[in-house]
């Protein structure tokens, strides 16, 4: 009945196939290397209350009541500290999501080209989608000349085509959904080529923090800020539930993101701003943060020797140098989504690797594998019965 | 530099005048009649204090995790129990700004028409044309037949001229910025429109629960479930800072407005869903109401014997039966946006009629006022200061 009031936009709209699972199944209720949910474990509860009776003590009624378009001056100034970006180039969002959706709405007419890494985050393609963008994926190449060679490929064929590339999408720290990060190099051949072929980067960034082993390498912002639109988030070092999220950028990027947002929702949320800014600036976060890595460099051990110890011959994954997930792959023939009822009927849940490809026809033999939600106990047992699944599969 | 990389809709991006102005000045140091700020005093500083603790220990960590993208279950089901509507026809929002963006979003392409009273709501018209719609508005005319006859009209026009009339947007309960109230009368003129001719609905509805006298008119969502999309928000009853507001509509329609809130923001803040939801579910809210009710009906009062005191001849208003706003209008030929400066300079701010108009070039000798925010006494003191003003440029 409705169809005909529909715009043009709904025919693109995706159904995140991981949000359908959760709306399926209690996760607690089974082994779930689905979402990407952070361990309810890492939530510094008793801090946050505490940090509830001091906001509403120092701000009293300002903590409720509607707030500036770019944030609350106070969240900003502790980002601004924190990441060393003046405060001009510091727009608060509603959710990193939300930081998603207002560059692509901004920058994105129907048609227009995104590149972005193949697989890629499922929530991003999502937002792609919607604008009716048309989104080009690009693999991983291990070498530091084949991976300049795919990209450059990708983008001439898109001038080719007489396309217009908007901008490139990239996740270079533990991607989601591979776990893998970007070196340094390949930071620098991205930045070249947007400077060449004059195309913005939208560098999304929300497990930059947890990191469990090697060195930082420095964000694709940080070597070209006027090109790059960094998205920060409290999702995976905070809580997702406060839904603050940012973008530092160009101001005069920024002022069009402002504008937009206005349109939005006005402001984000308050409350929650003061609350991050509580615990960020008082030092909080951070000392959560080392007990966070903690627990989810444990975790992540345990899955990749639990891998090694019980996936048969011919199943390898990738080793996160931090994050929440990494990606797995089965034999080729494997389809992991014609195997996804099965195991969910076992009792245990992964997302399909097809749907982070903006093919989804492609890689159907690979799966992603989170680490960072389950107890130590439920990892082990989910990968035993996973990997007894495949086994009877594979026969 | 970045002009090439905008996509069209920026180009019909609007920036709020409101928001301008609280850039430019601090509204706490001068008489400001400009925002729609609920009082400070309203919001219930102590018990939210308390719901924070009950919040945190009923839920711990699920207060801070991700979320169902349509809303807690708690949340809609008291939501669902206050107003008498089944959980499908919930979807709460992050803001009922969010409420009116997607909305607009899943129902229009640019070029579709949407219909309106003249004059609307400013952050609505902002959300309409940066998707680029058509925004024919209507002005009210007092009596049945004029009212029906004007809207008969514009929408055979929309209809003559090859366009897609999507939906009408209305505020039936004391209207932003204009205070009016539709009658029983008008809302079934309306809904017998919409059905007619075949469009939908948005009815929004923040101030509908602020009644200071006068009996509730049905709203028109309980006319025509299934042509209504009704909005509701926390902003005016409880604190705008949570940005919590909701959806009640058809099923098919929520459908697909979650589906695209799953690329927007994934869920709405979950902590602000549960003290929401706990401050509604245990009375604190309504018995929170019966005061805000209190104190803005003597603010209302007061401004309306003031306006009566000191205004100079030829100066009319609106009289509100609830909400926060009156609208005033001056002698034909008075430019508010010319005065404005003057007015700002003498410190007091208003916001000039002509931009909650469809066409900007209307109804220049207007002004929007709000009484909701300041105390007795700067209201007492910025009406004098004003009419002064006023009085002057009249001479």
């Amino acid at each position: 009945m409705y169809g005909k009031f529909f715009s043009k936009d709904t025919t693109s709209f995706m159904r995140s196939p991981v949000r359908e699972i959760f709306k399926r199944v209690d996760l607690g209720s089974i082994y779930s290397f689905a979402g990407g949910y952070p361990s309810a474990d890492t939530f510094p509860l008793e801090d946050i209350r505490r940090a509830t009776d001091i906001v509403i003590q120092k701000y009293g009624a300002k903590a409720f009541q509607y707030g500036a378009t770019q944030g609350v001056p106070e969240l900003r100034q502790v980002l601004s500290e924190r990441y060393g970006v003046p405060l001009e180039r510091i727009q608060v969002t509603t959710s990193s999501q939300q930081g998603i959706d207002v560059c692509t709405r901004v920058l994105v007419d129907p048609g227009d080209v995104i590149l972005t890494s193949n697989p890629s985050y499922l929530g991003a393609l999502q937002s792609f989608c919607s604008y009716r963008a048309e989104v080009v994926g690009v693999s991983h190449e291990p070498s530091l000349d084949a991976f300049r060679k795919a990209y450059v490929e990708a983008i001439e064929a898109v001038r080719a085509a007489g396309k217009k590339l908007k901008f490139l999408y990239m996740i270079p720290d533990f991607q989601n959904p591979s776990g893998e990060t970007l070196s340094l190099e390949e930071r620098l051949v991205l930045v070249e080529l947007a400077e060449k072929y004059d195309f913005l980067i939208v560098e999304d960034s929300p497990y930059r923090e947890l990191r469990y082993e090697g060195s930082d390498v420095p964000t694709i912002y940080s070597l070209c800020p006027d090109r790059v639109l960094h998205l920060g988030s409290f999702s995976k070092i905070l809580a997702p539930g406060f839904r603050i999220g940012w973008i530092l950028g160009a101001p005069e990027l920024l002022d069009m993101i402002y504008v937009c947002k206005q349109s939005l929702d006005l402001c984000p949320p308050i409350f929650d701003q003061y609350l991050a800014a509580e615990l960020m600036g008082s030092g909080l976060l951070d000392a959560n943060l080392v007990k966070s890595i903690a627990l989810y460099k444990s975790k992540r051990d345990l899955l990749l020797s639990l891998l090694e110890e019980y996936m048969p011959e011919g199943v390898s994954w990738t080793h996160p140098e931090g994050g929440l997930f990494l990606f797995l792959t089965l034999p080729e023939g494997f389809d992991t989504i014609a195997f996804y009822d099965k195991a969910l009927d076992a009792g245990v849940a992964y997302v399909a690797g097809s749907f982070f490809h903006v093919d989804r026809s492609m890689a159907r033999n690979t799966m992603r594998m989170n680490f960072s939600f389950m107890t130590h106990q439920k990892i082990t047992e989910g990968v035993k019965l996973l990997a007894g699944l495949i086994k009877s599969e594979l026969k």
